[in-house]
Parts: structure tokens; sequence; C-alpha cells
């Protein structure tokens, strides 16, 4: 898709046309000035907005432009399976430069389309614009029964702390990229994670569905500061015994040969979009959630009162990480 | 709001203060992973999505800030008016370079969410991101009756073509400010259209209420070219007089100093948030439309058999002139 050949209106036709018909759940999408969404009975909807900007989120050296497509939308998603929502469709914002390469729109709508299809989240509208660099915004909906989302405020003193997914793997993938050592075999695996997360979606619906968690969040920013949001919300403290952490497999060791602290990249490193969920102390066990939620699933800490986090390392505390990432407070990338 | 000082969360929490906590038909809003709507039954949920771009949709040198945060809702908001949906709230994108002036920030948020709590429309959520240029990126949500919406497919030949508004006053503002000429008092109204546009909320609400309309869009790329979505949509063709095209109060006269044909302004200029739309031919006449509508209402033309947009003057055809907008092939601004 050539945006200089086709202009504006020609982009959105051919998105249009690459997108499909499929509705769902609208009755009228890209094409009118609104796209018309129909809630079915007793369902809320969830909404959340998400933007990548080149050379803050990403850059084109290191990136493949499918995978980016993709990542566009699952980070979206990720927030989705965070309210144990089920998606319904989305809209995009894609700001390019005027010399776009075509391949490289066509490949990074290629990736999003796909996920999208495989999501069942078909794309419903947005808007195409130019300017100096690439921007994606997707806003993605999604639907749950009424009073049935997973919110960050519902975690009380006692309740477990526990992880869907694994921590850490993404930030060191991004360090690997960064300092040019991303071709090892031992680099893909966390590469793939840094450059092409998977949304929880299943897990989050089926923890909704199971009345499993009394809190949830995923983890964008950092363990530290994704978990400080749901004890902020629900005014409450936590401790995490840091040996519990589940690190992706080969972690530990390739972190230490790059000179990492492997429980850092854990804690503070970001865009591993896991979900952290708390649940009631007496419930079914880690490895019984890991089965019904079909992933790896770790308890890692508890709920107390107060409204600190507190980290153990075998029983003694541990002093906090600088926090996630802050988009006015870190260098980028 | 500095958002250095404050940092990203900092920055998110300042929002969330002012924005205030009515939230409507929203359960959740800030402070969760995604926000949380409530639909009333028989409705249908209306979303929009429309981004600015610093440098490609606005300059800081002839922008206010305060406008422009109103303008970035108001473009959204205008897309609501064409489907004749009532706002129920909004997300926004902010994308700000780290340097961005604190005094700035505050007047762009303060001129947004004045216009957010006078259209009934609070912000729900967002996200901030830093960036190389400002980018202001607005999902507005509306409700509607369902399968009451305004569409842009409803137009039968001989259904008339109208306007709610005027037209051109947005394009010649821009031109005085693009040429610097925006400091004369004849100016003034012009350039006010053009940096604080209006959407036409209640008009829209009110036609989709008097089921008064068969078609709308609302006019932000150029009449001819909105115009143009509608007949593509509804596969029928139109003819337009240009004499009846409704230009604001002194518009002509100001236009011919400049150099510009008014005419071209009206049918190619873009960023009016005037409504056209279509309404079958035994119905209320254009004055009595503006007395239900609470606005200048003006009939302009007629829908046809074909796929062609006819424009005549004095019943003789005229040239289109070359289009409105168009982000990859016309220059910037």
């Amino acid at each position: 898709m050539d945006p200089r050949r086709l202009g504006e209106f020609g982009l959105i036709e051919a998105i249009r046309r690459r997108a499909g018909s499929r509705a769902g759940a609208w009755t009228r999408t890209i094409g009118d000035d609104a796209a018309l969404l129909r809630p079915r009975p007793g369902c809320e909807i969830a909404v959340t907005v998400d933007a990548l900007v080149e050379d803050v989120h990403f850059r084109w050296s290191t990136t493949p432009p499918r995978a980016l497509g993709r990542k566009a939308l699952a980070v979206s998603l990720s927030d989705l399976a965070a309210m144990g929502a089920r998606p319904l469709g989305f809209l995009l914002v894609l700001a390019l430069p005027r010399d776009a390469a075509p391949a490289r729109v066509d490949a990074v709508l290629g990736g999003m389309l796909a996920l999208a299809r495989s999501a069942g989240c078909p794309l419903v509208g947005g808007d195409t614009v130019s300017g100096p660099c690439w921007t994606l915004s997707t806003t993605a909906f999604g639907e749950v029964p009424r009073g049935r989302a997973l919110l960050r405020s519902g975690a009380r003193p006692g309740h477990r702390v526990l992880v869907a997914g694994e921590l850490g793997a993404a930030a060191l993938g991004l360090r690997l990229l960064e300092s040019g050592r991303a071709g090892r075999p031992a680099a893909r695996p966390f590469v793939r994670r840094q450059l092409d997360p998977v949304p929880l979606l299943d897990a989050g619906m089926r923890l909704r569905r199971g009345r499993l968690a009394s809190a949830a969040i995923d983890v964008s920013d950092g363990l530290v500061q994704d978990l400080g949001h749901v004890l902020d919300e629900s005014r409450v403290g936590a401790e995490v015994h840091v040996e519990q952490l589940p690190l992706a497999r080969g972690l530990a060791r390739l972190a230490r040969e790059e000179g990492l602290d492997p429980v850092t990249l854990a804690l503070a490193g970001g865009e591993d979009y896991a979900l952290v969920f708390c649940a009631p102390a007496r419930g079914p066990a880690a490895g019984a959630l890991a089965r019904r939620l079909g992933c790896r699933v770790t308890e890692i800490g508890r709920i107390r009162r107060g409204r600190s986090l507190r980290l153990l390392r075998a029983g003694r505390a541990l002093s906090l990480p600088g926090g996630g990432w802050d988009h006015f407070k870190a260098a980028p990338l």
C-alpha cells in the first residue's frame, strides 16, 4: 500500500478491504462518521487505548514490521485480558511519514489484521494522518457481564499475589536488541518476547468466568510499578518473595552473561504482558490455576495491611529498584 | 503541569484530578486497565477517533493552546453529531515532547476539559506518551437508540441536500493565518472558525430525534469530498447549486480581497464541521428545519440517479475543484 499513490482515501479503502466485513457485534464499521456497536444485554463495554511511537517505543532498525503491527494491537488486547473482557473490535490511528515504504505499510497492517482475526477483534474504524514519524494508536473494545470485570481495586489483606505468564524476558530481549547481541540462538526467545508479546486473553477470561481473581492488572511497565497500581487502587500493601518470581527458562544465565540482574529485570523490566492478579487465600493453588488458565501460574506473595510494597529475598527486605518505565523521566527505549 | 517534574504517572494523576469524577454511564474510568461503559438498554454505541498532529493539523505559531484542546475534542464530537449521537465520554492519547511547556499542557487540557464538561462528555481514560511532536488523538463515545443513527447510506434520488451551519469560513481563516493577515478585525470571525470550531451536537440529535434526515455527514475535508462519501455509500449522484451554498457573512468580500474564490473555499475548504444531510422532498422546508435545529439550514441541491456530483451555477455545469484535504497527496497545512 503506497500512501502517496493511493492518497488518504485510497489508503482507507485498501485497509477497509483488507480488514474484511466480519463485523460481529458492530452494525456499522469503516465507512460512516462513527462505528456502531450493538452491546449484548447485560454486558458492559471495556475500552482502552495505547500508542506506540517510532524511536520511543520501537526502532525500525530492530523491529520487523509484521511484529510491530501485532504488538500495536497486542498491548491493547492485554488491557482487555486484564479486565477479563472478550474482544469485540478496535479502532486504529495510523500516523505515517509521507514517504512511508509501501511494503512496510502492508506488513504492519498484515501483522495487525492477522492478530485481529485470531483474537476475534475486527478493525472497525480509525484515522489515517501524516506525521513526522510512525505512530500506531489502537483503541480496543471488549465486553464483560455487568459488574464482573476484573478491577485493580479488589485486593484485600491476606489475598495471595499471583502471576499468569512469565517476567523479565521482554526486558532482556530489549537489552539484547539495543546492544546488538540479539542474533545468538540463546537470545531469540527473549527477543521474540520483546518484539512479539502474546496477550493472555484466554487466561483473563477464565479468571473472570471462574471468579478466581479479586484484582488484576497486566504487566506493561514492570511488576513493581503495575502491582503498585493495584495496591494504590485497593488501598493495601503487599510483600513479594523475589525467589518466587516466574523467570523464563534460561533467563537468569543469559542475563548474568549480559551483566544484568535477572531479579531486577523481572521486577522493573516491563512489556511482559503477563497478568498479575490477587486471589483469596483459600482457593485453588497455583498448580490448579495453571491448569484452569492454560498458562504458567506462580504465587509470588501476599497482600498486607498498610500501603507499602515489601520485596523479600530469603526473608530479608530488599530495596526497590528504580521502578519501571516512565515516559517523561526515563531515557527513550 | 510539568511532564518532566511530574513524570508519566504524576501527569496522569493530575489529568485525572482535573477531569473530575463525573462519570455518567461509566462504572470505571481512569485508574483501571480499561474504562467500563454500562450501555442503556436499547441503545447502540457510536465510536470515532481523530488525531491532530503538530505541523500537519496545526502550528503553535498560530494556535492558542486552549483552542487546540477544544478543537481536538470538537472534531470527534462533530462525528458524533453527524450520527445524531449523544456524547458519553472520550479517551485521550496525548503525545508530548519531553520538554513540553507546563503552561501549554495546562492550557490544552483546560480547553479540552471545559468543552468536555459543556458537552456532557467526560474524559474516561487514555495514554500519555513522549514523542517528537505534539499529537492529540481523541476517541469519542456516543449513544443512539438502536437502528436510529444517521448514516451516510440512506440518500435516495429526489431527496433534498441541505447544510446545517456554514461553509468556507474555516478555510478562509486558515489562509489568513498562513499569510500572516489574521490580525485585522474583519479576519477575526474566520480565524475563530478555523481555530475553534463548534460541533453541531444539538442539531445532529434533533435531526435524529425528528427523523428529519435520510443521510448525514460532517464537513471535515470539504463539501465536495464529504458529500462524495454520502453519494458513494448511498450509491447515488447529486446536483448542487453553488449560488445556494451557505457562506458566512462577509466571507465573499474578504475572500476576494485575499485573491480567493469564495465558492471554491465553500466547496473544497474543509474543517467547517457543518453537517450536510439529505431529506425526503416532502418534509419541512429549510426555514422550518432551521427553527427545529437551532442553526442556519440551507437547501443546496438534490440527490439524483447515477453516481456523479454535478455542480451548477445559474443552471450551467461547473468543473469540480481539486477536492478537499488529503493527507498523502496535499502539502501540509
